[in-house]
């Protein structure tokens, strides 16, 4: 660890690293988001090793110490001659993109969670901020916000199930992220853009790269009617470990996730655990027990307690504050011979469809006495459910 | 209520009711049979003002008040007539069926549970006794059984696993309850025969009469391999409230019940709740949200707490003693790759897939200083998981 020096930002931008250029731009707020820019370049999402070296340092003072190649800091130093905040701001400006860090108005302050996850796994961790491409307001986009996330060789029933969950979310109001993959990621911003509604892909690379490249028409419509979202800054290409690091950012920025279509080896269950440990809601949507598939989500409800989603309701319930957003419990229709008392039920199971029996018959058949017998057969009839002829009682014909 | 007199069977023998006959035929065995096969004939199943008047009281004494025409008990009167437990004997003994009571060898105790199980609910109660046609014995077959129960007109991915789980589930000694309808419970008997093994099915008429008639080659199949069990005597039809007694039966009978395709209004969720009501293992195998044959299931699992069940080791696992039959978590195949220390990871992230590129660059993509990635370079070529070529590093073609 190093100790807090009173290092100036100043100080570094006219005796820093020669990659970094002059960091001061103008006010603290420049400083302070070039200072972030140059992170987001030089140190991977989730550094381990990061979070621990400069746990509690203000941006500007670590990037101030990375550029004056202080002792201790060799790990991150082969990138810092490649880093150019200014550049990077102006390359995101020409894709349309804004680089957006805390203190901002559109920071979602909820991402800050990660900072306690940190402590309890690797790669957590708060960006230093986040590339963000697109008209929407990313903080009021992620107010009502559920991410949308399953198997990217999904089977034709999850991307059905994906595109109307998130079509039914985003009439709701809801806004769906998710991480712009083939499969359910693709089929959830497509549902959301059908509607139209707000739909966020949150990228594992820049938000001026297209990967997958097939969808690339789809991430312009998205940033059309929504938002593209990266922690990594322009250009830069999806890893592995970039993957697992946006995971945590699409659960911790959202209320839930919802998990459709993943196999056991499955980033949508990386996610999941992300939102678990976020205390994020974590839903799983059922399938076919036939379908490796949906192994992923029966295996979360099993041993993870994730709610079971089958709608739009049980999602938004899921994700409303306690006691509100309540689903409608589905709810067989009753009909009139259900509400009946248990005498008159009997009675009523006794009496033939078609041809008419005469009362001693019924009460037999019912195993009632004579008199219940009639009493109910004379109920029965009064409420239509059954027909009086000379020869005795039968149904009444169902109503038409 | 009656009070409890000294009225002996022999009395009522002799000077009961006409139809009922001598009811002494025999040792205390016999009579305590008699009485008990009369009073399934009198006594719908789970008669909740016959619970409330005779609570408590002996088989037999039930019987002989009942043939006295005792004040309060003429709602029981009018099928003393046709009563005839000799005859109800003889007639299941032609249909190779025996009564078995409580006491025998043959009788499952766990039914029981219906005597505190009616404190609860309407239509409980222990039946006096069971008809049970078939080679198997009764107590033992029972002793590790499961119900599966669902919609009759299920669909085909319902029968096709009601089908799979209970040929496992017989293939693994379990034997499979059903009630012996279309759909699931058909579904459910003949997988279970198909291995073969136990199955039982359990109807809401008498043991000697098939209902649905479809089925009748099936019950006669059953009744080889298995048992055909009821609490009606023989040549009983079955009706609506017949079939809701039934399902209690089916909960109490069984260590668990499977709900395999149900539809919100269904027989499947009253077997359920009677499993629930009996302290018994509820288990629901999910579905398509798409179908409205599996919205039972899902809700079972929402909203009542029941277990989801993917396959036979998961129900094994539910009605098995608690820490015995686990079953085996599905694990995701893990790789070398996946076991690599961080920095290991990120290096091997970092090298490219076919053109070698030197170690400095593959530093600046990995973000690590370079003595960290030469070491971590060197250590992923020892583990061939990467080439070294005189320019530099490749991932190694994956293993054929």
């Amino acid at each position: 660890m190093i100790t807090n020096t009173t290092l100036t930002c100043a100080e570094a931008g006219s005796g820093g690293g020669d990659g970094g250029g002059p960091v001061v731009a103008g006010g603290n707020g420049d400083q302070e988001r070039l200072a972030r820019a140059g992170l987001s370049r030089v140190i991977e999402p989730g550094d381990l090793a990061a979070l621990k070296v400069f746990d509690g340092l203000p941006a500007a003072e670590i990037w101030d110490r990375l550029q004056q190649n202080a002792p201790g800091l060799e790990r991150w130093s082969t990138r810092l001659a490649d880093a150019n905040p200014h550049r990077d701001l102006e390359r995101a400006a020409t894709a349309g993109a804004r680089f957006v860090i805390p203190g901002d108005d559109e920071w979602p302050d909820q991402v800050e969670i990660l900072e306690e996850a940190g402590q309890l796994t690797r790669r957590a961790g708060v960006p230093f901020g986040l590339w963000v491409r697109g008209q929407a307001n990313l903080r009021q986009s992620l107010t009502r916000a559920v991410s949308v996330v399953g198997a990217r060789a999904c089977s034709s029933y999850g991307e059905h199930v994906a595109t109307e969950l998130s079509a039914g979310l985003a009439d709701a109001g809801v806004t769906v992220v998710s991480g712009g993959a083939f499969g359910i990621d693709a089929a959830a911003h497509r549902g959301a853009l059908a509607v139209p509604g707000t739909t966020i892909a949150v990228l594992a690379c820049g938000v001026d790269v297209s990967y997958p490249k097939r969808n690339s028409a789809l991430f312009s419509r998205v940033a059309e009617a929504g938002l593209v979202v990266a922690e990594l800054p322009p250009g830069c290409s999806p890893t592995k470990l970039r993957f697992l690091a946006r995971n945590r950012l699409i659960a911790a920025a959202t209320q839930g996730t919802v998990v459709i279509e993943a196999a056991i080896r499955s980033g949508a269950l990386n996610t999941a655990g992300w939102a678990e440990q976020c205390g994020r809601a974590v839903l799983a949507v059922p399938g076919p027990v036939t379908s490796r598939m949906s192994a992923g989500s029966h295996l979360l409800v099993r041993e993870r307690n994730a709610v079971l989603a089958t709608n739009v309701a049980d999602i938004i319930e899921a994700i409303s504050p306690y006691g509100t957003g309540l689903t409608q419990l589905p709810r067989a229709p009753q009909s009139l011979a259900d509400t009946l008392d248990p005498d008159l039920q009997r009675t009523l199971d006794a009496v033939p469809v078609h041809h008419p029996a005469p009362a001693t018959r019924i009460a037999v058949t019912a195993g009632l006495d004579l008199p219940t017998t009639q009493q109910s057969l004379e109920a029965l009839t009064a409420l239509t459910l059954i027909t009086q002829t000379p020869t005795g009682y039968h149904l009444s014909p169902p109503p038409t």
